[in-house]
């Protein structure tokens, strides 16, 4: 195994009312507390009003109207009125999109330039007011972690800040809270989490036995649950499993002793900047294509493995079972009701270069992810979904 | 899944050299250390001097000695020197013991009283100072978590003291510090690791589908790699593959979104107590006859599902799969070079009733195990052991 800094002091608070601790806990650092939330869909289902509830002795300012893919105004919005207001908290009551705004905006409130600025350059980031989560959509996992994806509508990037001051303090994870959550959306939280995993499962290391096992059961999880999360909304054993894997997928357990650079999400986020589509549909309609594209001999053993303890294929030859798992991937995210076509989501060819080259310029692509690409590989893979 | 607080800030630095953090680590907090430590196998691997070396600007003071089962009488010496020379940090170098006293020792830095009541009654800890550790055997998993247990061995009695702010700062896990291990202290640590799994798995809960599925991976990884570190000490695949899986057999994953009291712990903890055995050892002993004893047919389920997924058992039939794992698990212990009697670590019948009843009233044995158990069964299952 590789050597491995692993220190994830977020508090997860996991099931039914246990949104009821964040009078005490919030109370601890102050009572000026920024809210941030997406749409209406928590007034809807009556959060929105829980949380006044419960926050009732509190000052509460509010920044409403984050985007699925949280956009740099929105944070220079929230950060300044940190500074107007002198808030002491931040809260976000939403998915990964709140919850990554609300990370960001958490270290703008201290700093005086662009807030992009600390994206690009994380050793400017220095302080961040605790933040606390009600998570409501499992995907990310940005509950748990210290990393936030941030677009700038103007440069058309959609990249990520990541800094250890940025894990959140509290998390509230109520599976029941998702119980109104769209088939669609489940769906695509279900493709992200799997997807995460996958990113961490496949990187050339084969001594860290623990981690690639682990990572194998948590993909079943989601294989296992996501149709049933789907087929019946209110399954609290389906949400609770399918949450509590989510908050994992991405906390490092699954990469712990290995390493290396992702491949399918920096290839997605140029969807998701150029065309803002959800991320875990671009995910859905990408990972089939790619694993079919750095399949070789070299990685064979790999992809034979995830089919085989994953999938439960039964292939001796290793390529024959790699194939065989790839083709049950495709499957499964048809299965969950995904698109497979990027020509389904409005996307053309036009833009495929630049954003092939895009995503090469802003990730490890080329230079440490499992199979190194360059930009004729990412656009070729992109062409593939076309 | 129940619902469940998950908090685990320890900071974990796994790998080759990480030691070599502890100056700027422990330097947050001060300049005076109290190193906590057992025999003299630190001096003989060379790990004494090496701490000497890199805490050079350190004031450190020593508190050599901690026996396998420590004991009060250590805790009591320790907490007198943390006050009388003002310690800021406590630092053990060493296994579980090791690490468990210095947990005692730095919440009785701050008490007046005996430090056995901070045992009895965990209110009484108000404050602890900062714990850090480099472990040296892996088996207790204290290294995450905030437990210790520690002996009075005037009463007799083995307890945890259990707080969140006995949750260790900082540990280093260098995996190649396990490489001098005797094989029976190897053997001991990986079925320490195993019970600590299956206390956590045997609950009746099987809504945990993702913590079932996550435990038995890991019980693999122990049956996997236990064998290969005895027969080769340096192998660091194996070495490093189960220090982390003990570590997170005892850091609350295993047990998210279940619950329930321990089973063979409690029991085997007043072998311990009376006859001062290595933990491990009796853990070996007592489990099969453990297992055989709560099997009926409410129990066979889970204990097939142990045997199917964890040793690979093919029998339809719940009972018959659920038989031989637990034969499988027996042999596995036997295997390890474990002996299977108590009468060969010196145990006659003469205490058994006694041990029984102590089992009964410090535990959860009879109130919240998996199967409940009175003090005729605990006696019943030592007498097996016979």
């Amino acid at each position: 195994m590789n050597n491995y800094e692993y220190h994830v002091p977020t508090d997860i608070r996991f099931g039914r009312d246990q949104i009821s601790c964040l009078d005490k806990e919030i109370g601890k650092f102050g009572n000026k507390v920024l809210m941030v939330y997406g749409g209406g869909s928590i007034k809807l289902s009556g959060l929105y009003d829980k949380v006044y509830k419960i926050l009732n002795d509190f000052e509460i300012y509010e920044l409403p109207g984050i985007e699925p893919n949280p956009k740099l105004s929105s944070v220079k919005m929230g950060a300044a009125i940190c500074k107007q207001y002198g808030i002491e908290a931040v809260l976000a009551v939403g998915g990964g999109s709140s919850i990554d705004a609300a990370k960001h905006i958490a270290c703008a409130a201290f700093y005086d330039g662009d807030p992009w600025d600390l994206v690009l350059d994380r050793s400017l980031v220095t302080r961040a007011l605790p933040i606390f989560t009600v998570l409501t959509i499992s995907a990310t996992g940005s509950e748990m972690n210290p990393g936030a994806v941030i677009s700038n509508e103007k440069t058309k990037e959609k990249l990520e800040i990541n800094h250890p001051l940025l894990y959140p303090t509290l998390s509230v994870c109520d599976p029941s809270y998702q119980f109104t959550l769209p088939a669609r959306q489940t769906a695509a939280g279900t493709v992200d989490i799997l997807s995460h995993i996958m990113e961490q499962y496949f990187q050339p290391n084969d001594h860290a036995y623990i981690t690639d096992r682990l990572s194998e059961v948590a993909m079943k999880t989601c294989i296992k649950y996501g149709p049933i999360a789907i087929a019946e909304p209110d399954n609290y054993e389906a949400r609770s499993n399918l949450m509590w894997t989510g908050s994992l997928a991405l906390n490092h357990l699954f990469t712990f002793g290995k390493g290396g650079a992702w491949s399918v999400h920096p290839i997605e986020h140029e969807l998701s900047a150029f065309y803002d589509i959800t991320h875990g549909v671009g995910l859905a309609i990408l990972t089939p294509a790619w694993m079919k594209h750095v399949l070789s001999d070299e990685t064979a053993g790999r992809f034979a493995m995830y089919a085989r303890n994953v999938w439960d294929v039964s292939q001796e030859d290793d390529m024959t079972a790699a194939k065989a798992g790839i083709l049950r991937t495709q499957r499964f995210f048809r299965e969950l009701g995904m698109p497979d076509k990027l020509s389904e989501v409005g996307i053309d060819d036009s833009r495929l270069s630049e954003m092939a080259a895009e995503a090469i310029r802003t990730s490890g692509l080329s230079t440490r992810a499992y199979v190194k690409l360059n930009a004729s590989d990412v656009e070729n893979i992109y062409r593939e979904c076309l």
